[in-house]
């Protein structure tokens, strides 16, 4: 039996290309005893793989050159050599980027069966999966937002920046999304029910940005979800209030090039922010949490989410990159199957 | 009788200068029922004078042109008509740029007596006074430093800087101070008993200064108490350790003109960082314990510190602009009596 898989080839120097992946067809070895072996529906495509092909010091260990691609993938057990796990169970992991993995099922949380009476399997990978407690996480324990307080989230149509102002809005803020183009912004405030949204596309630059959150935030900013960088998140730093919270979960404007400064860290100082980075897979204890509340409001219809869903795996690298660039509407996927 | 008094006579675009500055005679007015009159023997300079001179955006109003210039000072009372306050009495508050000043006494805090029996008075402003509760904070609750763990101080020999060496040293924290100069370095590791202190006139740069922070800190740094700003701030953020900590007390370095940027925010992400700015006049809760802490260390011999001393009012603009540069060793004050 054949799998087809995607390793990196190389590691950009600046922008991602179709050139730094490479589609490889191989055997699959007969299934190792505590092993079970899942065929993947969909494959995740997040931001942070761009941090991992390249070497530069990080939170994590860089992808190795020529290994599968890391990923989170949902899917279906095939065959099972552990007892916990049979044929037909819907079951979400670290698959990377293939169409069959085999997983050790003796490691605690490398494999685990979710149920899809209520939400579809999908849903995993974004709102009830990392992206979706990547908000929660951010959110809650990082701003902790008070009612009345006003949130902005940038990338707010994307997977995580969704959920972020709809949690917020849960809890009696006022949140503003940014997001690149009209199209976006009518979702944002239409569909998820933000109270406003900014094109940063429009509104281009530094002057332009801080007129509309002038408009749009009009009595200060007191927590910013931080996807992006740049020059959005120093037009909005410029706009926070006294004690306002930065979480930053990513900065996906600088992935490709020369780091982006922070233009004014004295806005840290003079109105006594708290910036603090986060990488949701070091806090394994809320996860259960938040997957609970999460599944239940996306069961419930009370959690909006939105796919852009690329097909078949030879589609992933350009899917990937497009996602770098923002072209994605809500979480980016591919199907495999 | 006649006071002598420093206004703000203009705010500085750039660098402040001598012009910015009037001294005036002025004559005193009868004392008024409540009120406390106070001769001062000491006058505290400190950096934060610098932000109340421009009008930008700030946690505190501009100081407002025409008026006595905002600032510690420490004294003898020589009239009262308040019965908590007689003559004799050492009292610490906020009397400004002039020789004499009446308190209010019956507002909370304006005017407080302090016990000169075991730390001299000029202490008062500057090791048990805000400098010291404002090192004490910073370290104690945005570092939280645990033993063993590295804490980098820059302005290491200035009245704050020196109280975050020595109270993470009690901690048995591994210190690294940044100062400029040979001599101020000698004093750092000397006198105040440092680990080690990078002398940032001779290690100049970006380059040089990692080089330096990897000989002093070469297990990384886990919590960095910020004074200065600018290059400075982003050498040691390039080496700060996952989970590290920034007190974000003051950004000197920037001060006199264009705001300098943290140039590579995503170190905030990758090492997960958290950084905080905060202002220690907002914290009232915790100044009797830090004072009385700070105090006793003092008193016993356990806490040093320095001190620059310039003679008489007129020569307070002079140091003011000295202590922006780095000119100063130490606390700097202005003797009045």
């Amino acid at each position: 039996m054949m799998n087809h898989r995607i390793v990196l080839a190389s590691r950009p120097e600046a922008e991602v290309g179709p050139e730094h992946f490479r589609l490889e067809e191989v055997a699959l070895a007969p299934l190792a005893p505590g092993r079970v072996r899942v065929r993947h529906h969909f494959l995740s495509l997040d931001p942070y793989m761009r941090g991992r092909m390249s070497d530069a010091k990080s939170y994590a260990a860089p992808q190795p050159l020529g290994e599968v691609m890391i990923g989170g993938t949902v899917g279906e057990v095939v065959e099972s050599r552990h007892d916990r796990f049979k044929p037909g169970d819907a079951v979400v992991g670290m698959g990377g980027w293939q169409e069959i993995a085999d997983f050790d099922a003796g490691v605690p949380g490398a494999l685990t069966k979710v149920d899809t009476s209520h939400v579809p399997l999908s849903a995993y990978l974004g709102a009830v999966g990392m992206p979706g407690v990547t908000a929660w996480y951010g959110l809650g324990r990082i701003i902790e937002p008070k009612a009345g307080e006003t949130i902005v989230v940038d990338a707010a149509s994307g997977a995580v920046g969704g959920v972020v102002g709809q949690l917020a809005r849960a809890r009696g803020c006022r949140v503003v999304g940014i997001a690149g183009g009209a199209d976006k912004c009518a979702y944002v405030t239409g569909e998820l029910g933000f109270d406003a949204c900014i094109d940063y596309k429009a509104q281009a630059g530094y002057k332009a940005l801080t007129a509309a959150l002038d408009a749009a935030a009009p009595q200060g900013v007191d927590g910013l979800f931080e996807n992006v960088g740049g020059v959005i998140m120093d037009a909005v730093m410029s706009r926070m209030n006294a004690f306002g919270r930065i979480a930053l979960c990513g900065m996906i404007a600088g992935y490709d090039g020369s780091p982006l400064p922070i233009t004014n860290p004295r806005l840290v100082l003079t109105q006594r922010l708290k910036l603090q980075g986060f990488i949701v897979s070091e806090h394994l204890e809320v996860w259960p949490q938040a997957l609970a509340e999460l599944g239940a409001a996306v069961a419930t219809g009370r959690l909006k989410y939105r796919e852009t869903v690329a097909q078949g795996l030879a589609a992933a690298p350009e899917a990937f990159i497009g996602l770098l660039k923002g072209r994605n509407f809500g979480k980016q996927l591919v199907q495999l199957a």
